[in-house]
């Protein structure tokens, strides 16, 4: 059986991950018989977003792995013990905590921060040719991990003209996709599918996810 | 198209909405043509659940709709606003929201508290034969809606026999059930599916959902 490690960035889309991007992830992977391997970096998020106003709760701070754990029903790991040996296949939902937490995205742009241990983890996977999956604006997290060391991938946030132009100023090539489909770079086994950056449906997101878990498990076999 | 409302208390399985319940039956109500309407009560969980250790949080208190917010997306109206008029079918995914926020239930038993809005919800829908569903653990919440009105439900938890009992001591009728399949009580238009309290895998859970979602949509036809 497959093993896929997700990495998870807290538990809301305006400042952890997207819920049904990683749910509709997790779905999926089970559903086409994966074993789940969940991970999160044991970070505080960058700030907490109350999702009915919108407005950022000031003086209130969550830490991402603990937030990460809802959605993984307790069953997670911290990701510094997750090791690229330990899965066969490595899975980024997106949602605002890929560019806040995991990097600095949404605030810095292409000279954002990421991460140590997800730059890691992204790095080791591409090395030991293992596939690699990224939804939503969790591509820019790819682009910056393989910032500088020459490996060109080829990758989607679906077609915001100013994610695009920084994905290539990091050294990726973009190519623009509609929300139901996934672009494949064969050559390092990056899947990405643009899901909400487009999308306005669940179900139309799920199509683009169904997708890339598919061709994730196929890269594996 | 059918208009749905979703009823969520939360979001975490340990002390709000399970998440992964929430998700597929947004999923799969979107997927089969049904448009959502995303409400939960205006309200403060019982307790904040620290879902890596399973501890309560000491001095922390959330609110059960602006936590709710997470899983809609920010598209979410307070409980009390919310008619009977505004949908065809009424449903709730489970998770310990529904036995400690939207009830007392996990605390008391068959002796515990129901939100009056929920209770008013839940008595309306039925009263104006509109159907009606609940997952998981959140079929008692129906069984104590409905507690001392004559109408009996035929619902199911799965196996759990202490559950079972209570549900008879409210007054309902409980039914065995295995986690991929749903118990449909033709006379008062409910449906019901054990999830996560039977459930091992996402997908099997996925299963009983989507026949619940299915038969929901049937009784509006």
């Amino acid at each position: 059986m497959a093993k896929v490690c997700v990495v998870l960035s807290g538990c809301g889309v305006f400042d952890g991950s997207e819920i049904h991007e990683a749910v509709l992830t997790m779905y999926f992977l089970d559903k086409y018989g994966a074993e789940l391997l969940i991970a999160a970096p044991n970070i505080e998020q960058m700030h907490v977003v109350n999702h009915l106003t919108g407005e950022v709760t000031e003086g209130e701070s969550r830490n991402v792995l603990v937030e990460s754990a809802r959605i993984a029903r307790g069953n997670i790991r911290d990701l510094k013990d997750v090791k690229v040996d330990d899965f066969d296949a490595l899975i980024f939902p997106g949602g605002f905590g890929a560019a806040k937490n995991l990097t600095t995205f949404a605030v810095d742009g292409v000279d954002c921060n990421i991460d140590l241990e997800v730059k890691r983890i992204v790095k080791e996977t591409v090395e030991a040719k293992k596939p690699l999956a990224a939804i939503c604006i969790a591509p820019v997290l790819i682009a910056k991990a393989l910032e500088g060391t020459g490996i060109k991938s080829k990758i989607t946030i679906g077609t915001d003209e100013n994610v695009a132009s920084a994905i290539k100023n990091l050294g990726a090539t973009h190519i623009s996709c509609p929300v139901k489909e996934a672009v494949v770079d064969e050559e390092n086994k990056i899947i990405t599918t643009p899901a909400y950056m487009l999308g306005q449906r669940i179900s139309e997101v799920a199509e683009g996810i169904e997708k890339t878990v598919k061709q994730l498990l196929d890269f594996i076999k």
